[in-house]
C-alpha cells in the first residue's frame, strides 16, 4: 500500500500518537464534570488547569487570559462581537483586511447589518496589508482593529508589529484582534509583546483534537460572552468544558511550542524544496500564487490552464492530498476572496493549489509529490486537447 | 482498592469504552476535514452523516432536522436566540418556568435586557408548571415557550402534550423549544409526535464525549446561527466539525437508544431500592425532594439537619460521588432556584443531594452507600455536637 501523502495540514492536521492516547485516557478515568464538588470533579478541573497553563505560557500570558471555546471559529466570533458588545461606547468602526477568514467575515456581514461600518483594506500583491489606508482609515468611530496574522490561502503574514504602532500613534482607544489560527505553535507569536488585545488559537491546526480552541484576552478588557449558562470559563465562555479536548489541545501545544523552531526548519526546507522542484520540472505551467517571505507551512501555486480542482482530484488518485483555496469555503462553487484581492487574473485563480506542510511531511514526500504531477499533467492535457 | 460508585450521572456520565475507543479510531484515520475536496474529507463528512443518521433515527426526524453544536448549552442559546432573531415580528415574549436549567435562564437575563419580556410559570411542590398559568400567560407577543422535559435537580418530568395541546388551542403561531438534555437516551422522546419545534440533547450525558450536543429543529423553522463562519452545518453552525466527537455521540446514542427500555427499568429498581433503603434506615432524617413520578434517572433527598456540602464531602472519602443542586451551578453559594420553587424550607435545601443513576450503577452499589450514609451520620452528627 502507498503511504498517504497528506498535504492539506492547512485544513487539518493529523492528530499526534500522544495526544490521541491521551484523551483516551481522560475519557476513561478522568470522566467528571468539572463543576462538581467532588474531588473527582476537582481532578477534571486540574486538568483543565493545566492545560491553560501550558497554553499560556506558550504564549507568556497570564493564565487567567487564557479561554477555551469549541474552536478558532467561536474564538473569532467571540473575540469580534463579544468585545463591540462589551464596549458599546468606544466607536461602531471596525477595520480589517480583504483577506480575512469566513468565520470573521461573515461577522462582518451581520454587523454590517446591525448598523456597523467595517472597512476592510487592501493588500498587496504578496497578501500584505496597505498600512497606508489602515493609518488613514483610522477615526473617531474606530473600536477595534482584527487582522489574520498569517492568511490561511497563501500564508502571507501581516506586520503585526507595524499595525499596532501605527495604532499606538493615535490618541485613543482601540482593541487589536488577531486571528492567529495558523500562525500558532508554528511561529513565534507573543501578543503581550506585539501589543495584541486579542487573539483566537486553535487546538486542530497543531495536531490536537478538533472541536478546541481558545482565545486570549488582555487582562482588562472587557468581552461579552457569546455563549452563556453556568458560568464556566471565567463566565466568558458557559457550557461542561470539554475535558479531554482541551487536555489534548494541551498536550499538542507543548509538543509543537517545544518543537517550533525546528518544524520551522524543516518546513521551510520542505517547501523550499518543493517550489524549486517545480520552478525545475514546470518552468512555464508554474506560477507561485504564495509570497516569498510567506509562512513555510503554506504553498500555493497555480499551473496555467488546469484547473485546481482536476489537479486535486489526480493528485487524490496518486494519494497525495491537497486543498483548491481554504478548505473551510472550498465547497463553495466560488472565486477565493482572498485571490481575487491580489489582483490574480481569473484563469490564475482558478488554477490555485493550496499545498500546506507539516513536521510529519518529508522532502521524500514532496518528490514523490512532483513525480505525480509529472504523471498527472500530461494526461490532463491530452483529454482537454489543449484547448481550455 | 474499593470501587466508585459514581452516582453523579447528571452532571456528566463515563463515556462507553466503545465510543472512547471510535473516537481514538476516528482522531488517528479520520483526521481530514469533512470541507476538503478531496476522498479524506469526503470519508470525514460520511462518518459526521452516519452519526446525524442515528440520532434523527432515535428521534423519529429527517438527518436535515439534526444541527451538531458544542453541546446542551450551546444548543439551548442557539434554540432561544436563533429564533427571536431569526423571527422578529413574532413577538417580543418568551414564556418559560422557574426550574430551568442555568444555560437558558442566562439567555433570558440578557434578552429581558435587550427588552424580551420573560414570564416564569410557577410549578408546584413536584416541580411540574402550572398548566392554567401557562394558558394565561400566553398573549398576542408570546413568540417561545420554552420548558426543560426533565429537570436536572429533581428529576421532575413536564407534561409536553399538555403544553403543546394548550399552544395549540389558541390561534397563534408560536414555537416550542424543549431542553432535553437529561431527557435524551433516557426517556422515548420523539419531537415530532409531540410537537416541538426545537429540542435540544447533548452526548456527555448518555455516555458519549464532552464538547458535543444537537439541537433538533424543525424543518422550515426559521432559526439564526449564533457561531457563525464557513458555513458548516447547513450554514446553522460554523467552525470545523469535531468529528471524532460527534462520532462518539453518535455511537454513544446508537448504544443507549437501544437499551432505552433495559436501562430504563434497571435505574428504576435501582432509584426504588435505594428510596426504599433511605426510608426504612433514616425514616425520620431523610426528606425525598424528588417527586414520585420523577425520572427514575434522578434523586434528590435531604437529611434533616445536615448541610449537603459536608455530607458529599463525607461520602466521597467513601469512594460514592454525589451532587448538591445541579453540577452546572454548584460552585456557586447559592441556593438552588429549583428547590426554592418547589417552596422549600431553607433548612430542606441546604441538605438536599442529588443521587443520579446509569445502567453502570447496581444494587449493590447502592447497598454499599446506604451503609456508608450509616456511617457517616452519626460522625457528622457528633462533630456538630447535635447544633446546628
Amino acid at each position: 500500500m502507498i503511504k498517504d501523502i497528506y498535504l492539506d495540514n492547512s485544513a487539518t492536521t493529523k492528530p499526534y500518537d500522544e495526544v490521541i492516547e491521551f484523551i483516551s485516557h481522560i475519557n476513561k478515568n478522568v470522566y467528571a464534570n468539572p463543576s462538581s464538588l467532588h474531588s473527582k470533579g476537582l481532578e477534571a478541573e486540574k486538568y483543565i488547569k493545566s492545560a491553560r497553563e501550558i497554553i499560556a505560557k506558550s504564549l507568556a500570558v497570564d493564565n487567567q487570559e487564557i479561554y477555551f471555546t469549541s474552536g478558532g471559529t467561536e474564538a473569532n466570533n467571540l473575540a469580534i462581537i463579544g468585545y463591540l458588545e462589551g464596549n458599546p461606547r468606544k466607536g461602531n468602526k471596525i477595520i480589517t483586511t480583504k483577506i480575512e477568514h469566513p468565520s470573521v467575515l461573515e461577522v462582518y456581514k451581520n454587523l454590517i447589518d446591525r448598523g456597523y461600518i467595517v472597512d476592510f483594506i487592501d493588500v498587496d500583491e504578496k497578501g500584505v496589508i496597505n498600512l497606508n489606508s489602515l493609518r488613514e482609515a483610522i477615526d473617531d468611530q474606530t473600536a477595534l482593529i482584527s487582522i489574520i496574522y498569517i492568511n490561511n490561502e497563501i500564508g502571507s503574514i501581516q506586520p503585526i508589529n507595524e499595525i499596532v504602532e501605527i495604532k499606538n500613534s493615535i490618541d485613543r482607544e482601540i482593541a487589536i484582534h488577531v486571528d492567529a489560527v495558523q500562525a500558532y505553535g508554528k511561529v513565534k507569536i507573543l501578543p503581550k509583546k506585539l501589543g495584541i488585545d486579542l487573539m483566537s488559537i486553535s487546538s486542530h491546526k497543531i495536531h490536537g483534537p478538533k472541536g478546541v480552541g481558545a482565545l486570549y484576552v488582555k487582562r482588562g478588557l472587557k468581552v461579552k460572552p457569546v455563549i452563556i449558562g453556568g458560568g464556566q470559563e471565567f463566565t466568558m465562555r458557559s457550557g461542561t468544558e470539554n475535558v479531554s479536548g482541551i487536555c489534548g489541545f494541551g498536550m499538542a501545544a507543548d509538543i509543537t511550542t517545544k518543537k517550533i523552531d525546528e518544524n520551522y526548519l524543516r518546513c521551510m526546507k520542505i517547501k523550499e524544496y518543493f517550489k524549486n522542484r517545480l520552478y525545475e520540472e514546470f518552468p512555464k505551467e508554474v506560477f507561485v500564487v504564495s509570497p516569498k517571505d510567506a509562512s513555510p507551512y503554506i504553498l500555493n501555486v497555480s499551473f496555467s490552464d488546469i484547473r485546481a480542482e482536476v489537479l486535486l482530484h489526480h493528485l487524490e488518485m496518486e494519494n497525495v492530498f491537497v486543498s483548491t483555496g481554504s478548505a473551510c469555503s472550498s465547497r463553495k462553487n466560488v472565486h477565493s476572496h482572498v485571490l481575487k484581492a491580489l489582483g490574480l487574473r481569473p484563469e490564475t485563480i482558478d488554477g490555485a493549489i493550496r499545498f500546506s506542510f507539516s513536521a510529519f511531511n518529508s522532502i521524500k514526500d514532496m518528490e514523490y509529490t512532483i513525480n505525480a504531477i509529472k504523471k498527472i499533467l500530461p494526461k490532463i492535457n491530452t483529454k482537454r486537447g489543449g484547448k481550455r
